[in-house]
């Protein structure tokens, strides 16, 4: 238990700091270190937002771990979501690191090992709630938490300097699908023993009450089967196998077979079986090219596509897309998720096409469908929370700004005192020592995008040109000068994309030609022989004429050959 | 009244349909035709979604009208929302007509007209509830609806075939600001005499109930003006005029002055003042530059940007970027609108920026805060509507398909005949002769593209250019060949933008130069002498190689100069 270390804890400071989930929704991943032990807390991949032209993925800066290599004693993932997860494979071909999680978690993990041909290198070690493990003056004790997804946990990090509770994602669902109750007995136990600091995350700080129980969702889902009189659709999150165990007793109840519709619902459902996570009753699974034969009323669909991903199973189907399966008039679809925001206007849409095809369809906030609860913790259970582990510093996590403002805000009507809780940045590192407090320093933390096979290699530069691509293509002006005497041998020419059609456009780009050509003749008589001034010349005069005539300001290219 | 064409009314028929406002939110445009008559409702505009890249704006393609000219009678405005208004003056590029509304409906289509230099040339009529008009064999008369803008028409057209309503944009507020009451007893008699086609818009026909009262924003911006202890910003819609005088009424009970932030703001202000829609109590307005030297408990600030628009006052102030006015710690920011689909990142980024210069935020949905209400009829209105005008025919505009599909179990819930209700396309004319309707004939309908200065010139290339220039950028090759021996005299040489960061990317763009080389040698061998050969093995040699080393499909570009 490391009690020999305590003697030098007046020396040794307890550091806490993310490395991504600060000030946004994803790439989470945290760090509690002590003395020369560094423990890292789950490693996520985070979506691009629109602006972020062709970028695939978005994933944490390691730099600081890098150059800490020796001290880094291991990853600990909470839970499986993507955006816990989703950065491992790419970290991993930075650095080495063991990975503990639990079963269900690892068997996620394995997935996507597998694919980047990471598994036989890597270390993975399997855990649960029970586990008791050190990393030199760190250690590591869990607690069994309640999420939209199996196996999660909470962490307390034992080091010298007191217990720092990690909660990971969490709800207290009280009557949770598959008994994965909340240890609220060892959370209050954990409390009453004393945490100097808890990291609690904030995704619902902003959202009065008690999330409600996923059982909710399954009396929704069981009375629609019930209704049904023709075939049964419904997407959902692949990840959430405790909704997929409700689709599954609803089918089973009334008499329903049951296909999947989607690679990560074939996969999630094949690891989630194997490990014990799903209970499929023998023969209720049918392949999808059987379903268009079988009775309407005695079959059902389960698919990926809840958030109106274009190139999933429940678009496919509702643009009458889909290799194996059709939607036919009076046929129900249910979607059973609520649009995340952002992606409101693609589910509209397959809403729109579903529709036509003369489908009921239960769609919107589930909180009016009754098909959708949030996995996180609303209001009253973050101060639940918060009150159980009656923390001495707190630092809010997982979350936007506002999300964690709140979180102070709660955290304060509990009683945590107002300079005691930490609202920091991604890089900020909590330093306590000898019981106190501070933000002492920052260490390098950022944004790493995956464009391709390419990490890190898209940064501002290129952004900026395809931002500017983007909106106004561009314009490139080829000509050929002589190089004894500078006059232009051939061109200009001008080819375009994405600015004008050219067929429709010959008038403007002789103009530009004529520009050219004058800029050419100009730079001549000023004796001016440097290509960057014939060029910025040429890009300033092509420039101005083309925003005059259009009001728009393509990437202009001039390209000048000499021969 | 036209009582000399009945008699030819067994052989002319009656024509409904829309260039705009089917299966989408905005671009409305609807026509009524009989005879030789056509009377055209609305001439709206609407937004670009993300991949309508550097598109600026969208508008009808009004080319039936144009090949219809000499029928065209005229163009009536139900009222001055962009959805509405927004394509008038690109329409008026193409065509002439007069242009028929309500007092501020005029005033704001003029304050466009200006702008776009063609106030001139314009006929502007001003009609009101009243106004009775025959253009042709068609009669027109009006009844006051409520809505988010004052001064809100729906139309009757009285015509051979029998009456056709279209209702606009409208809500049923039995307590509305400004007494701008909806005149139900007109719809009454209207119905009463016979609908023989009921138009009646669908934004909102997916909500149950009623839409809340404007009042009931009223009275919560009040508690919150009442609240603040120092200076309240308020953002919301400039042409909501209702909302715009409950601030002004809320600042003057509260005694502050108001500021005027944003210039739509300003404009609608003076546009609405002026023509006697707001009361602003003398002395009450104050310069934005005065706002920082005023007492904080004294003054309030109305302003743009409540949808998070990046260039918007409320987003400059939330960066502390507004050269006028500052938000400092402990104001009030009210967010009077609930975001708009697709604007609730913008909006959530702002709230984040605000919360950390330390100001309270009254944000999110306006049925939480209190801060906003509808102007669109929910379900019971709509059911309303349906009763009061008992049409023979129904047609359903307004809104996407699912609103459509909503409206029309709305409509045979109060008992329409199924068969009677016309779910149409823009460009499906549905024709009712003799009492009898059917989709008779589809006309030219469709998007019409505003990029700049430029009206229907970017199509589908151009957009495809600039969604693969957007993604993954593009590669210019050059090099020169020598006409006689056809060897290679220059280059190759690479540009890249939106691609790679060359100077990290040395080795890959020395490969491409080799590959390019290669490719000549082959083509000379083959003795391959057409360019167009030559190119495309280059773009797809180069686009092969860099598709294997980097997952990216760059725009590539060989250009070849012989000399």
């Amino acid at each position: 238990m490391g009690g020999n270390i305590i003697v030098s804890s007046t020396k040794q400071a307890l550091s806490i700091y993310a490395l991504g989930g600060i000030n946004e929704i994803g790439k989470n991943m945290y760090a509690i270190q002590f003395a020369d032990d560094i423990v890292v807390i789950d490693c996520g991949s985070k979506f691009p937002d629109e602006s972020l032209l062709g970028i695939d993925l978005i994933i944490p800066d390691i730099t600081y771990l890098k150059e800490n290599q020796d001290k880094v004693r291991a990853l600990i993932v909470t839970h499986g979501h993507e955006d816990h997860i989703g950065a491992i494979p790419y970290i991993l071909k930075q650095m080495d690191l063991p990975i503990y999680a639990t079963r269900l978690t690892l068997g996620l993990i394995e997935v996507k090992l597998k694919e980047h041909r990471l598994l036989r290198q890597t270390k993975l070690v399997e855990i649960d709630s029970n586990t008791n493990i050190e990393f030199g003056t760190i250690r590591l004790t869990f607690f069994k938490t309640n999420h939209s997804i199996p196996d999660c946990l909470g962490i307390a990090f034992h080091t010298p300097e007191g217990t720092v509770v990690h909660t990971g994602d969490f709800k207290f669902d009280l009557t949770p699908v598959n008994d994965q109750y909340p240890d609220i007995h060892k959370m209050a136990d954990i409390g009453k023993n004393g945490v100097v600091a808890l990291l609690s995350e904030s995704t619902n700080a902003e959202r009065p009450g008690f999330t409600p129980s996923e059982r909710f969702v399954g009396e929704h889902i069981e009375e629609a089967f019930n209704k049904a009189k023709r075939k049964v659709f419904i997407s959902t999150f692949a990840s959430n196998v405790h909704r997929v165990q409700q689709v599954i007793d609803a089918a089973f109840k009334t008499n329903r077979k049951l296909a999947l519709l989607g690679r990560s619902m074939v996969n999630v459902v094949a690891v989630a079986s194997e490990l014990g996570y799903l209970n499929v009753p023998e023969g209720m699974l049918v392949e999808a090219s059987e379903v268009g034969r079988m009775a309407p009323d005695k079959v059902a669909v389960l698919c990926t596509g809840s958030q109106g991903e274009p190139m999933a199973a429940l678009s496919r189907l509702a643009s009458s897309n889909h290799r194996l399966v059709e939607v036919l008039p009076e046929d129900t679809i249910i979607i059973a998720a609520s649009p995340i925001p952002g992606n409101e206007r693609n589910v509209a849409h397959i809403v729109d096409n579903l529709f036509l095809l003369g489908a009921k369809v239960i769609y919107g906030s589930g909180s009016v469908t009754g098909m959708h609860v949030s996995g996180h913790a609303s209001q009253e259970e973050l101060k639940l929370m918060l009150t159980l582990m009656k923390p001495k510093y707190f630092i809010p996590i997982h979350g936007e700004y506002r999300m964690l403002h709140q979180h102070r805000i709660l955290a304060e009507s509990v009683g945590v005192e107002k300079e005691n809780i930490f609202v920091i940045n991604n890089g900020d590192v909590v330093e306590i020592r000898d019981s106190a407090a501070r933000v002492s320093r920052k260490i390098t933390a950022g944004n790493i995008f995956v464009d391709g096979l390419g990490i890190g290699d898209v940064g501002n530069i290129v952004l900026r040109d395809r931002r500017q691509l983007s909106e106004d293509g561009m314009l490139v002006i080829v000509l050929t000068l002589s190089k004894t005497e500078g006059t232009i041998i051939s061109g200009p020419d001008t080819i375009s994309r994405g600015f004008v059609y050219v067929r429709g456009s010959e008038d403007l780009m002789n103009e530009v030609n004529q520009l050219v050509i004058a800029s050419i003749n100009n730079s001549q008589q000023a004796h001016v022989h440097k290509w960057d001034v014939m060029k910025q010349d040429i890009k300033e005069t092509v420039g101005q004429f083309l925003y005059a005539q259009t009001k728009r300001r393509p990437m202009i290219l001039p390209i000048i050959i000499e021969v």
